[in-house]
């Protein structure tokens, strides 16, 4: 399941808590597109905003609304002892595959940050991906730490935060990552804008926010870096460069996705979990326009 | 409550999970001491690894252990619904004030933190202190914010992370910000290296993890600088250099204060919530000898 496109959908609130329509319209695009895999209650399904009653309760309705793709279901939480609880939950709700960051409250060393694997791996059957995205956990991982990481029994996958955009040197880059991990073990780039290098740079997969709602283009970008050709990576991944663009001025990819998913009817307007808040009505106009033009819908 | 000393407990861990008479040891030195106030669950307290129902249990317990003495409970998590379940919990534990941080998973914009804590406060009737520690939340204040939170109702304080250690600078720096600030809002110092400039330059009180476990050693210093003997509060920081010291060496406070409350055989010598980990061996000798060496015990 580690390869091609996996798609990250979020987790929609409504006044009344979770919205579980609006999820399942969310999946049920991403279901119909034929994604490779799902990775729910990542960063971009909020999971670090919810209950472990609310986690349960979504990998639960995930996996019965997959129509047989298998599911991710994000363990991460600040304790040991809570990843562990979560990791009980998914399993029983038939995950197929775990994603575990570490996340810093008191900063961890490297140390802490193997240990908390291997506590994981020791009690845990399924396949586990390593959650790499210093922006939202502020838990760094060097090379060194993956490859020990990646020794310890069940990892499957790291999800890296990204490629330098010069191909070039994102080749180095994943070569240099993969010669330090078992064969078994595949990299995925995450990071929307890094899709394309990181697809060209040989990544195995993309984690994908933008393939969590938008799975039709998201799916033809990774079938194209899956058949190797890599000139309509670089030109669809160019050509979304407007979406992209909205990222980084809105400080990231969730409340651009929360507002477009608002703009197709999918979700309310208000989707986010509180403190978060959703974009101005300009920004979502702006948005709006990025849709039409890209022809996302 | 808002003055002098506000002591920060550990809250310490066994192996079957929350060490209540481990956590009663320490709460005893504290009220045998008379801190000014107890700020249970901050950072040392471990809150942010702690389930909801063991922080009402902690909470609850240092009420009822506190001998009148007024204790603080940080109510702080990712999302403002969770925010508000533990603001409830803590007001029925009996508390006395709310400790509010702003947590970062995704980065929030500053109308976000304002908004959380506009949201509690309409919510929660007990005075509650600004948490500012980028350290730990990675969330980051500027005066400005802290200006107009500090207009909410019921704001009582602002625990800060620190100031220059120059005091004619940290005199400029705590005047600064109490410029902007209604008078009914006091300033603390934090970061304990920091106590001495911090109270020097004018801060009403000292939240202090070194309180927390060698309470009349702090109390002796922000009691003197309750008398405006401000060569003493600058003897005696100085004095404590050697225990900064080991607090900077070992990234924090927590970690060396855990390995302090076990050799002095309050807890057990790994008392904290995985994934972090106690110190080795060779570090708790060395801070054995500091603790000897200062006559902290």
């Amino acid at each position: 399941m580690f390869t091609g496109l996996s798609a990250f959908p979020l987790t929609p609130l409504n006044a009344s808590g979770i919205d579980e329509k609006a999820f399942l319209n969310i999946l049920k695009r991403l279901t119909d597109a034929k994604v490779d895999s799902l990775g729910v209650l990542g960063s971009t399904g909020s999971y670090a905003y919810f209950t472990r009653e609310q986690r349960k309760r979504i990998a639960t309705l995930a996996v019965q609304h997959a129509d047989n793709i298998p599911v991710m279901v994000s363990i991460g939480a600040m304790s040991t002892d809570e990843v562990l609880r979560l990791a009980d939950d998914a399993q029983q709700a038939g995950a197929s595959a775990l994603l575990l960051p570490a996340l810093s409250y008191q900063k961890l060393s490297d140390e802490e940050v193997f240990g908390l694997y291997q506590d994981v791996t020791r009690q845990v059957s399924l396949p586990i991906c390593i959650y790499d995205n210093p922006g939202t956990t502020h838990v760094v991982f060097s090379d060194a730490l993956h490859a020990r990481i990646a020794t310890l029994p069940n990892i499957a996958s790291i999800k890296i935060p990204g490629v330098p955009a010069d191909i070039a040197a994102a080749t180095q880059r994943v070569k240099s990552l993969r010669a330090q991990l078992p064969a078994s073990v595949t990299i995925g780039v995450s990071g929307d804008a890094f899709a394309g290098p990181g697809l060209i740079a040989g990544c195995d997969l993309w984690y994908s926010v933008c393939g969590g709602l938008f799975p039709r283009t998201a799916k033809a970008l990774a079938d194209a870096a899956m058949n190797e050709d890599f000139a309509a990576v670089a030109a669809q991944a160019q050509r979304l460069d407007p979406l992209w663009a909205l990222f980084t001025q809105h400080g990231g990819s969730l409340r651009v996705i929360a507002a477009a998913a608002g703009i197709l009817g999918l979700t309310e307007m208000n989707c986010l979990p509180r403190p978060l808040r959703s974009l101005a009505a300009a920004d979502v106009a702006e948005i709006q326009k990025v849709i039409a033009k890209l022809d996302l819908a």
